[in-house]
Parts: structure tokens; C-alpha cells; sequence
């Protein structure tokens, strides 16, 4: 993809509110069974009464959020997002506590939806069952081939299975009303079955009772996960790339707002039954169902009653809903790799991360998110509640962070600006900032408060983590950078070298040691010798006589090695001429075989890239590789340029930059 | 270690029989065994009245290959072995052969002397059992820093062992003796019990009987391995090598052979039982004993009834022949490092393999043979009854190919030949590796009949693998080295390139750059140019007026670079200059950081280093790298030269031979 046609992969808003806000929407698949299985720790009745007020005060967070955010697109088009937003008007280390809460956020946030689509699936294909696992990596590795290959082909693969996944979700609400009003709508199957506390959970107090409240409250923020996507992809946008963002957020809000009050809504009407541990607090006749008892998710259970007379009704929903929650990781495949170019173009990250491959993925970003996502799901063996309890505390951090960045922008804005409607502007701007930042900051304290001990903790160290070794890259980066920085016109402090050695490394008369003399020659130096190192005296008299048989016009010198060693004689040769003359230039020259396959290189110029390796470390010294291509080298150039390696290996970066 | 120190180092006989012995001494630890629970199969009867015969058979076997052995060492003291003496007298392929099957059948010694040394420690120390593969993993390990620490280190710290192992077994012997002639000899605790027949074997005929008979007797056999180690290691001995190696080898025979035929008797006067399947075999009043039943190694019952009122007895056997297995694997450190250098030497391994670190010690093969027995012990659990059906094929293989190369050495010598004492002793010679070559012949027949499906396939095919690898690798270099090589008189037939053009590649203006630029100048090529490549047009618009205002005196050109590359602008441009001046050389000057750390490296060079790769597949392209040494690689170069990295890494082999 050329630099110049870089504007025709822009996305138009139909296709980037799937791209984007497939992880928001997706969220409705597992954020009510998170409140209701909290609730339900104390028992049935707690859920009956309490999920939809739970489910409110998410949505309202939701609202607050949206419109705080409506502002960050406006502010700034750059898609920096949350990052941007806090290093400037906070300070780099703001930004960088925002960079490692999202960093660990998207890769959760492949872990959780992976994990919920296979559980789903696992609702429609029996077979699933028992190798969630295996599955969800499967999955994983899918998602990186896709997304190695670009944004554009991601977007219109993911923009069909979104939309249906909307209009199933939405028509399921829809037609359930209906029967809810006409009396027609079946319950459950899990509504005959009684809902008993948890053990631990059958008498708490109020204090107690209140943070179980807020224990749900901050599972069903789960939802709120993916809304600072669209802000940090702004630059993905069409023109006018905010005016679009902004409103591609509004209508994710309210799609996302309306699924996730229908959902508890129908669970509510079904009189659906939904536990943390089904097997010992779901009873019948008063006898616990056992392990054998198989819980369908809430969002199965539903469709089961809505289309109780259509069955396909409520095979699509499990298929769509397992596909949207698949491609709700794509979001992060997104996100992911942009903040850490960005992080890496600012020194926090290694330089290749900088970098796009032909086809604008960012392929190391990719890489390591699907890694670290797979490691995860590795861990804690693709189970979604357990997931969830790291989850959301990196989103609320960010939006925290970046909702207060937004404040001192009005601020130092609202300073300058004396136009007075631009001025009522930017302080209803403010409003709304302030609100948001309150309202984050309050349930980033409640997810803490609830969560610390059920996994949040880990969350908070891998940040912690992040934090450290990206400002250790940073620091790294500064300290040499300092140390190469050359003083305005100090550019000729450089003395250059009066003198030119060369030394050719020979071992054999062969082609390869013939051309480097050639090469060696051909530099014209002030002296040029060959050396060889005396490991065998047999084979080094050998070496000698033909040289001399041949009558090559350059003295060959022959190092003593007592030890049988190659590379320590060759270094302390050169460090000899260099102590004699420091301002003598020594270049040695190393022929080297070029081969086409890698078990090749295996087999031949170990010992020169040992040296090479050791020389580089002596002042004063030069190493030349004089390649000599084999035949097996032919063709091999092509293969390094192939469609698959050369799309990731390509334009990787600048030279030494 | 100097090579004119390196005869101080040789072994004294003393030395050498334990260094190179354990391995054949230490088989009495579980021979006795494999041929007890073979002949068991069939029930209790057959191997009280056959064992003794098969154990009379081995020893016979033995005497006629100890024989023959002192034969080869005297006619080969280099320790070429077994592998020299069939490339030798029938040719390459021949020994390729032999060498397949003895690296084979080294790997193999390593597991199954590991693993069983663990079993036999499990019967003093109850934590080993139920964590063999583990504790055998760790042994190896130790095993392989001993190893490369030196030769001479491991003689002396197997020697104590050794001879403790001789004393102790010998003595158990004569005391048993004694206590069976009294009549005072203790039955065994599993005399009491019944051994049935295995299911499948409660009726066998005549045939099935016979070959039952010759599987017994193939795994008597494993005794055999090891006689060939002191025919590999002539060189370690002390003048006179042949001699004293001849003397060792008979030495080993004839203490081998006691020991055997001792636990065989000792075993049968203490009505031991032993079954392949204790659980199902064993009956106790007619009942099978089950699973709880831990059945002792021959070794370890015969110890408890000989030493019945000494317990002290029976825990120092234990120990002691813990001891000596593990030590037996050594025989193969020893031995394999010495064959794979030789391999390489022949060029049928990689070059690496054929040299030695500081303490003389072959460290890539001690390496690769160590992880190739982990692999092993891991994969067969650390079982000695499944690991020894794979052994024993390459050491018959290699007995029967090196006898008759013997056969063929003799020819050879009695044709020129003419002192007629001198031509007897070479007829007996002949006679004796006649013999030994038969009886090996006829033994490895029997090995792959009875063996074949039970585990020796396996073997077999590792080893035509390894033929086939290896046979690659020398075709390979013969490739390689034809296509280098240089027709006499063809010395000048290189071109002298008669132009030199260096690039130095620039990003940003810094001390590297400035040093590769002196560098390149100081060459005094026919044209200097620096060249940047464009990714981003304001980074470069700043470089070229940062150039300009420094008043840098060289050209700074900038390459296009529409898709954001950095390696195939450069390449290309490359090519171009060659294509228009064929005899111009183009030197390429890549700045180079050096770092002290691994992990400092990752931040940086990785574009110089992709960008290296691709241009030494250029033709005429010479690439120089201009390092620079931060403050970090201050000290690094001591590091690299440390004791420990520096005996494994340095010295190892010439370059580009």
C-alpha cells in the first residue's frame, strides 16, 4: 500500500461502527449473566429485585460516558485517545499509567470475547464442550492471520455478522415484548428451579449487601469496555473524521444502552435463573442439580423462550452471538497495535513496533497481542467469569485519567479563547468532561473496592509491570541518545583516521578468500595483509605453501594460538596494531558464504560471526563482510521477498533511528 | 588447556578402566533382569532352568568380542574405533553406518544407564520413586556440566565409585557363596511367591519357546555395550596406548563376566522372581499381588538376602549401583563428543562439532548428546525395560562391520607381508576377528528378529535417519567446496574491481553516523555519498537541513520510498549503481551500535540487521559495519571472555573452513 493511496482504506461510518464498536455491543452477551450470577450469590430474590436498578445505573454510566467522550473525538482528531489526552494536559506519566491500563485492557478484552464466543458456540456445537481451550486459541490465531493481512478486508469481513448480530438481539427484544404484552411469552427453563445463596452468602449484613450490589455493578461495567476504541481510532475515520467518530459513538451508546436493558428485561419476564455455581445453588424439589446440570448462557436461555416454537430462532442467536463476540476481539486487534506504534514512535516501546508491514498492520502489535491474549487463555482456561474480574479496571483508569486530561484542556483553552460563544462551548464541554471524570473516577474506586481480591489485583500488577519497563525503554533510548547526541558545530571533532589497515582473515584458498583480497585491494588501504590462525601447524604449512605456490602478492601472516583458538588471537592482533597506532583505522575483512536455506547457514561461517560479534566491541575496527553467493543463494532472494514473509518482514522500521 | 600440555592429561590404566568400563560393568545392574523377566514370561520354570544357560551364553558372547577388541586397539591406536576401521577397510558408507548406530546406541546408553541408576536409588531413598523422569532429567544435567569441565576431572571422579562398585559386587558374590555352601543363604522375599505366565504365553509351542530363549538371550546381550568405548578411546591412554588399552579391555571382560554370571547364580540360590508384570504375574497363595507390589531390582533382592543381618550391606549395594549407572553414562560423554569431532572432521556433521573449548572437552556434542537422551528419558518415562528393547542393535552393528573390516586389514597386511612370524601372528589375528565376526553377526540377526517390534525398529530407523542427515551434509559441503575451489594457475582470474563507491546509510545525524562517515572517507573510495531513505517527507526535510546548517561536506541523497520501506529502496539502489558500472564495488557502511546486554540489542540494529541480511545476497556488495561502542558494552567484552561462557563459546573451530 503506497503512502498516497493510504486515504482509500479510510472507513466510512457503516463500516466503522462494526470495526469499532463490535467489543461495546458485544459486551450484552455476558455482562447480564455477570449481574445476575453476582446478585444471585445471595439468592434468588436479590436478582428478581435488584438487576434492572444495576442494570440502569450501568446505562447511566454509559450516557456520561458517551457524551464526555463525544468530546475527546472533537478535541482531539489525532486518535492519540485517552493517551494523547492525558500526556498533554496532565503529563507523560499520566499518559503512560493510561498506556499500560489500555495495553492490558485489549489484550483481556481478546481473552474475554474469544472465551464467551467459544462458550456460546459451545451452546450450538456439542463438540466445543471440553476443548474451549484448544478452541479459543484456534480462534486467536485466526483473528491474527486476518488482521496481519489489514484493517480495510477486516472491516467489511466483520461489518455483515455486527449488523445481524443488532438485528437479532433487537428483533429478540421486539418480538419478546410483544409476547410479554400478550401474555403468550414461556418462561424459562431454569424459572421452575430455586436460586439458593451462595455458602457464605445466606445471612449478610447491610454493608455486605451493599458492596455485593456494587460487586454487580462493576461486572455490568463490562459494557462500558470499547468505548475509548473509537476514540483512539479517529484517524480510521472518513472525513470529517471527528464529526464521524462522534457520531458513530452516540449511536453505539444507545444500541449498546437498549441490548443491555432488553436483555435484563427478558431475563426478567422469562424469570430466568442464573448462578456463579449452578451445580450446588441451583436446587429442584429442594435437592441441589449437580454437575451435571449445563447452564446456557442468559442471552440461550432467552432465545429459548422467545422463539420457543422456532427453533432456528434461537440456533441463529447462538451462532451470531458467538461470532460477534469473536469479532469484538478485533477491536483490540485494532487498538492494540496503533497505541503501541504510537508508544513505541514516543520511546516507550522497542522502535519495531513502530512500524507497518505492506499492508498497513501494524504486524508486531498483532504478534504480541495474540500472544499475550493466548497466554491468558491459557491460564485461566478460557472461563469468563474469571476473566472478567481482571477486566474493566484498565478502561476505568483510562477514562479517569483522560476524562480529567480533558478538564485542564478546557481550562487552558477557555484562558485564551475571548469569543464568548466559543466560550459558553468549551465551559458545556467542561460540564460534561467534569461529570465524566467524577463518574469514572467513582467507579474505578467501587471496581478497586470489589474486585482487588477476585483478580483485579493481577490487573493492577500487570499495569504496574507495563508501567516499569516502558519507562525503562524510555530511559534507555534518552540515556544513548544523549550519549550519540553530536554539539552544534562539533561535527568535525571526528578525527579521521590517517591511516588505513586491512586485514583479510584467510583459512583456505578458495573462492570466497580470493574475492575478499580482491575487495580488500581494490580500498586502495595504506597496508593490506592476510592473516591466518595457526590451530594445526600442519594444515597452516599446507596453507603457507600453497600460498606461496600460487604466488598470491600479499604476505600472509600466521597468528599463534596455543589454545586452539580462533577468535581471541585474531582481537588481540588487532588490539595490537590499534595500541601501537590510535589513529590507524583497522578494517578486517571476513569472507562470509551466502546461502539460501537457513539449515545451510547452520553448517558454515559459525566461527566468522563469532569473531565478527567479539571484534565489534574493539575500537578502532571496521568489520567488512565480503559475501560470496552460492548457488543455493539464487532464487532465495525472491522467496525473502515473498508475498507472506516479505508482507511482515518488510519496511520494518527505520535504520538506526 | 595448551596443546603441548595436553599429554598430561592422558589416562593411566588405573583411570582409564573406570572412565571407560562403568558402562559395560555396570549392565550386571540390570542384565540379570532383562533376562530373568524374559525367560519369566513363560512362568517360573523356565528361568530357574534356563537362566544360567543364557548368562553362560552372554559370557561366551563377551569373551569372543573382548577378543577381537584387543585386536582392533592393537591395529588401530588412534581411536578411530570401530567407525575408522570399517571406512577404512570396506569404505565410507560402511562407516557411516557404524557411526549412525553408535551415536544411536550413545544416547541410548545415556537414558537407560540414567534411568536405571534413578530405579535402583529408588529402593534407599522412597522420595525418588513417582518422580524418576525428573530426578534422571537432573542427573543428565549434572552429568553435562561434569563433562564440560574436562576429561581428566571426570577420571578422577569416577574412579572412587567404580571400584567401589567392583568391590562390593565381588564381595556380595564371595559372601553369598559362602552362605550357600554353609547352607546359611536366606531365600528371597519374592521365593515365596509363584511367577505365572504372562497372558498369551500359558501355552507356548517349540518354536515360540525358542524364540523366547534368543529374546532372553538378546537382552543378556546389553552387557556387550561398552566394549567398543576403550577401542574409541585408545588415544586417552598412556604410552604404550595399544598396549595398555588392550590390557583395560581384557581387564573389563573378565571382570564383567564374574559379576554377570555371580547375580545370575546368586539370583537363582536366592529364588529370586522376577516379572516383566509384577502386578499380574506374581501370585501369593494363587492371588495375584497387584499394584501395591514394588519389586526390587535382582541387585537389590539378592542383596537383602546375602546381606539378610547387615542392613548396612544392602543400602551401600543400593547406593553403589545408583552410582555406577549413573557413572556408566559418562562412558558416553566420553565417548560420543569424540565420534561426532571425527564425524565433522569427515564433514558428515557440522563444522562446529569438530572443535574443542578451552578445557578440552567437545562441548557442542556433550550438548547435543544430553538433550538427546532428556528427550528419550522423557518420552519412555525413564523405564528401563522399554529403553533397552531400542538398544544393543547399534552396538551389534557396529561389532559386526568393524570385525569384518578386520578381516579385510588382515588381507590387506598378509598380501605385502612376507616375515613369516610376523604373517602367524597376523593369521590368528584373522581368526580371531573371523570368529568375532560371525558371533556378532549372528547375534545382531537374532537381536533384530526378536527385537524388532518391540522397540529395535525405532532404533533402526533413528539410525538410517542419521545416515541419511548425514550423508546430506557431506554431500552439501562437497557441493560447497567444489564450487569454490580454485584451479591451480586460476589465482588472478578475479577481476579487480576498478572502482569503489561507498554508501554510508544514514537516519539521523549522531556520532555513529559521524564515525561512519570518517571511516568511509578514510578508505578514500573513488565516491562517497551519503543516502538516507525517505519514509517520512518532514523527518527527512529536517535532516537534510540539519546536514546543510552542520556544513557536513558529503552529498547527502535521499531515496524514495513510497511504501514506507527502509531495506528495498536501499537494495534497489544498489543494484542500479551495479548494473551501470559492473567492475564498480559498492561498499555499504551501516553504523552499528554495540551494547553490552541481550536485551539492549532487541531496542536496537534490528533494521541494520535486516538490511545486512538482504544486501549480502547483492552480488559485488561488500557491507562494513562501523560499530559503536556505548558506555553499556564497557565491560561486556570481559563478560563474553568469563569463565564460564568463555570455555563453552570460544576457540570453537576455523573460520570458513
Amino acid at each position: 500500500m503506497r503512502s498516497d493511496r493510504m486515504s482509500e482504506t479510510l472507513l466510512p461510518k457503516r463500516i466503522a461502527l462494526p470495526v469499532f464498536a463490535s467489543d461495546a455491543l458485544s459486551s450484552v452477551a455476558y455482562a447480564p449473566d455477570e449481574i445476575l450470577l453476582t446478585l444471585g450469590m445471595a439468592g434468588g430474590a436479590l436478582a428478581l429485585t435488584q438487576s434492572w436498578k444495576i442494570a440502569l445505573a450501568v446505562a447511566f454510566v454509559m450516557i456520561i460516558v458517551v457524551m464526555s467522550y463525544r468530546q475527546n473525538v472533537r478535541a482531539y482528531p489525532s486518535g492519540g485517545g485517552d493517551y494523547e489526552v492525558a500526556t498533554t494536559n496532565i503529563g507523560p506519566k499520566a499518559g503512560l499509567t493510561v498506556a499500560s491500563a489500555l495495553l492490558v485492557d485489549y489484550v483481556l478484552t481478546v481473552a474475554v470475547s474469544v472465551s464467551s464466543g467459544v462458550q456460546n458456540a459451545g451452546a450450538a456445537f456439542d463438540f466445543v464442550r471440553g476443548h474451549e481451550v484448544i478452541v479459543a486459541c484456534v480462534i486467536v490465531l485466526a483473528l491474527t492471520a486476518m488482521n496481519l493481512r489489514g484493517v480495510r478486508e477486516s472491516g467489511r469481513a466483520f461489518a455483515v455478522p455486527t449488523y445481524l448480530f443488532m438485528v437479532t438481539v433487537i428483533g429478540m427484544a421486539i418480538f419478546g415484548l410483544f409476547r410479554e404484552v400478550t401474555g403468550t411469552l414461556p418462561a424459562a427453563e431454569s424459572a421452575s428451579l430455586e436460586l439458593a445463596p451462595e455458602t457464605g452468602y445466606e445471612q449478610i449484613g447491610a454493608v455486605a449487601m451493599v458492596f455485593l450490589l456494587l460487586r454487580a455493578f462493576s461486572s455490568g461495567c463490562a459494557a462500558l469496555t470499547g468505548v475509548e476504541a473509537i476514540s483512539n481510532g479517529v484517524p480510521a475515520f472518513r472525513k470529517p473524521k471527528s464529526q464521524n467518530a462522534a457520531t458513530t459513538l452516540l449511536m453505539m451508546g444507545l444500541i449498546s444502552i437498549s441490548m443491555l436493558l432488553s436483555m435484563i428485561a427478558l431475563a426478567h419476564w422469562t424469570g430466568v435463573k442464573f448462578a456463579d455455581d449452578p451445580a450446588q445453588q441451583l436446587l429442584r424439589d429442594g435437592v441441589p442439580v449437580g454437575e451435571e446440570y449445563v447452564q446456557d448462557t442468559v442471552m440461550g436461555q432467552v432465545a429459548k423462550s422467545v422463539f420457543s416454537e422456532v427453533h432456528a430462532g434461537v440456533v441463529i442467536v447462538s451462532i451470531v452471538t458467538g461470532l460477534i463476540l469473536i469479532l469484538a476481539a478485533n477491536t483490540a486487534f485494532n487498538g492494540f497495535p496503533v497505541l503501541a506504534s504510537i508508544l513505541a514512535k514516543d520511546g516507550y516501546l522497542p522502535r519495531q513496533l513502530h512500524t507497518r508491514g505492506d499492508r498497513l498492520a501494524f504486524s508486531n502489535g498483532i504478534l504480541i497481542l495474540a500472544a499475550a491474549a493466548a497466554v491468558l487463555i491459557f491460564i485461566y482456561d478460557a472461563k469468563v467469569t474469571a476473566l472478567i474480574q481482571l477486566y474493566i479496571v484498565g478502561v476505568f483508569v483510562s477514562f479517569t485519567l483522560s476524562q480529567i486530561g480533558m478538564i485542564r484542556h478546557w481550562n487552558r483553552h477557555l484562558a485564551l479563547e475571548r469569543d464568548p460563544s466559543e466560550r459558553g462551548r468549551m465551559m458545556r464541554s467542561r460540564v460534561i468532561n467534569g461529570i465524566g471524570a467524577t463518574m469514572s473516577g467513582t467507579v474505578l474506586v467501587v471496581v478497586l473496592l470489589t474486585k482487588f481480591t477476585h483478580g483485579a489485583g493481577f490487573a493492577v500488577a500487570a499495569m504496574a509491570l507495563l508501567y516499569a519497563i516502558m519507562l525503562g525503554i524510555r530511559r534507555h533510548y534518552d540515556r544513548v541518545s544523549e550519549e550519540l547526541s553530536v554539539e552544534e558545530g562539533e561535527t568535525r571533532h571526528q578525527l579521521l583516521p590517517s591511516r588505513v589497515h586491512a586485514i583479510v582473515l584467510v583459512s583456505k584458498i578458495h573462492k570466497p578468500t580470493l574475492r575478499a583480497l580482491a575487495y580488500a585491494a581494490a580500498t586502495r588501504p595504506s597496508r593490506l595483509e592476510a592473516v591466518t590462525v595457526d590451530v594445526d601447524p600442519d594444515e597452516t604449512k599446507a596453507l603457507q605453501d600453497e600460498w606461496d605456490r600460487r604466488g598470491i602478492p600479499i604476505a600472509l601472516k600466521s597468528l599463534e594460538s596455543p589454545y586452539r583458538e580462533i577468535t581471541r588471537p585474531v582481537v588481540d592482533y588487532v588490539k595490537s596494531i590499534r595500541s601501537g597506532n590510535p589513529r590507524e583505522l583497522v578494517v578486517v575483512y571476513i569472507p562470509q558464504y551466502v546461502l539460501g536455506h537457513w539449515w545451510e547457514q547452520v553448517l558454515h561461517n559459525q566461527s566468522a560471526l563469532r569473531l565478527r560479534t567479539r571484534l565489534l566491541f574493539t575500537p578502532g575496527v571496521m568489520v567488512s563482510s565480503v559475501p560470496w553467493q552460492l548457488e543455493s543463494a539464487e532464487g532465495a532472494e525472491e522467496r525473502l521477498d515473498g508475498p507472506v514473509a516479505g508482507d511482515v518482514r518488510r519496511g520494518e522500521g527505520m535504520v538506526q533511528r
